[in-house]
């Protein structure tokens, strides 16, 4: 472990309520030199799927041994499983619902249930604050998995939709639509480059240059990228791509090749 | 004093501006080893009562030692005193006007006066980043009260909703609406305890069976449950209670005994 | 530096996605020890102008050796300058689009051009998380700018409304809208000052009496008052003024003396 761990948040709790900083608060009550980073907290009620693909995409940015507290919880006070995971030099804690499945494919799983590492008083209906992140600060102090609780050989994994060969094309869809209303796909670069003279088609767009910068591109035109989660998304020049098109996620994308 | 003092922030100065970012800035100057936390700066402008209540519910999942504070101040710039308190081992720091009065309820208080424990340059509009912040950034390090100003016998007390006792019922209040459209009232665990067969109603609503998960709520049907304040909670499964009922923030619930 | 260096952000990426979260891995990484904190990530998409007029009025409250990162890049991925800037004992890591340059106006400049201070993968449209918060990092552990790039000898300038003098009045600008709907003109107290008797004019309303609280303002009143900002603004008691005069960034000021 670091001198000062890094414990990283990501749940659909928003910024209205004290609920987040209720969680820092256990955590620095167990490890006052934790450096606790936000990841987002506005992920959609109950939107697993979508905090799963944005614990993917982010955890791979922080260093080994950093501990990711994930809440999307619809299940809470219910028999759905809570778990520890170790991936990758990272840690992941949060319910088994498939939300940590994408982050960490490949893992070492332990099912929390020795209270002792939990808040005193653990309620039905908030257990980002009263086993999750008490669970992710003893983690951070260097407690080991073993101790928290016995080993799950299988988690619950989260169906996520993969990009289709089908004969020279790619079928693909949006995953995600970003605050500026760029449609994020889920095609990484080595789909884009598998194909000969490559064409992208969503709705009635379609374009065969990829863009390295707005530049170039008019002002409300639409053109495709690799944007910030290293995924080919369509952005509109000072507009959203998302209004423009008039999708969202899990709209069919179809890269076509030569 | 811990060597990693932990300093909370709740305003109503939402996160457009960087309002908090001076706080901040003001804090890294005089104390930089703190970790400073966000409570919530999504109070409604000028919502004291909210404030308050936000204030009273987290700062018990705070250690020891923690300095909270706390910045909705419709009289900033007024006559109207500013304070520090030590209340059950934290301190709590803002205006005389009721914020700090439910959740340090038992306290000694004293009148920020002294200056030098000030930014250089006081502003009349925005004490929260130059005396509060700094104020609290010198309690952080260990300033005793005393030399801050002098003591404060009286502090204005907000006037907060109890539920009432009316023969086998309690009347209580809405007191909260979150992020979800959860309906929160002033019910504890103690309430719903104290009555034989308990069943609550509000609006068009009541019910007397507890949940302690959405499992079996069937999609947009209303339950209640205590949720992540300790208060009993009517929340609706993937919907919002507040709209589907129709009521918000002081809303009439009865909770009748058999 | 200090053993707890201090690194600001401020950009336009929002609270919805984890792009945030994502710089502040990138520096986790790579400085464990650096205090980050956030100015603001509400900048209205590509902004420019409001992301610098919020740097220039924070970064005065930051303690020397702080490191500003600022992204609000409508360029990225084209041939605009990375640049890092030390002004007054801080420094200042972002574009070279005007936005650094209201808060450093004197400087030495840094182009960005070692990769080995940036992440292992630059893409092509987030340099804030693949170039400059890195860099920031780096900085913040000492190392000295110019092992970062070369000199740059001018920096893009932002023009900046300043007031001008007419004869015995000074024309200004509403410069910024807060959160509660206050209108920040470019008037500093020193204008206010300059003028005999001097009376504030904009759209319909207009006064002459500069208000130190809101106490004494009746509800939904206009007022005028030094704000959070340092600068004379229009505020309505309980209200918006920018609602209430229907005006908004750019409306015209005047202030006339007798």
């Amino acid at each position: 472990m670091s001198s000062r761990p890094v414990i990283t948040l990501l749940t659909d709790f928003g910024s209205k309520d004290p609920y987040v900083g209720m969680m820092k608060g256990a955590i620095a009550g167990i490890c006052p030199e934790a450096n606790v980073i936000d990841l987002t907290h506005e992920v959609p009620p109950q939107d697993v799927r979508l905090g799963a693909f944005f614990l993917e995409r982010a955890h791979r940015f922080f260093p080994p041994g950093t501990v990711h507290v994930a809440v999307v919880d619809p299940g809470v006070g219910t028999r759905r499983g809570r778990i520890v995971l170790e991936a990758s030099d990272q840690f992941f804690v949060g319910p088994d619902n498939g939300l940590l499945s994408l982050a960490a494919t490949s893992h070492r799983a332990f099912l929390l249930t020795r209270a002792r590492y939990f808040l005193p008083s653990v309620s039905h209906t908030f257990h980002g604050r009263d086993v999750f992140a008490p669970v992710a600060a003893h983690v951070a102090r260097g407690v080991p998995l073993e101790r928290l609780g016995p080993p799950k050989p299988r988690i619950v994994d989260l169906p996520w939709p993969k990009p289709r060969k089908e004969g020279r094309a790619i079928a693909a869809v949006v995953v995600s639509v970003d605050r500026f209303g760029n449609l994020v796909t889920n095609l990484e670069p080595r789909h884009w480059e598998s194909l000969r003279r490559p064409r992208l088609s969503i709705g009635r767009f379609s374009a065969s240059r990829l863009s390295t910068s707005y530049e170039g591109v008019p002002s409300g035109e639409l053109a495709i990228v690799f944007g910030g989660y290293g995924l080919l998304e369509i952005a509109a020049r000072g507009a959203s791509a998302a209004v423009a098109l008039g999708v969202g996620v899990g709209a069919s994308v179809r890269l076509a090749g030569a």
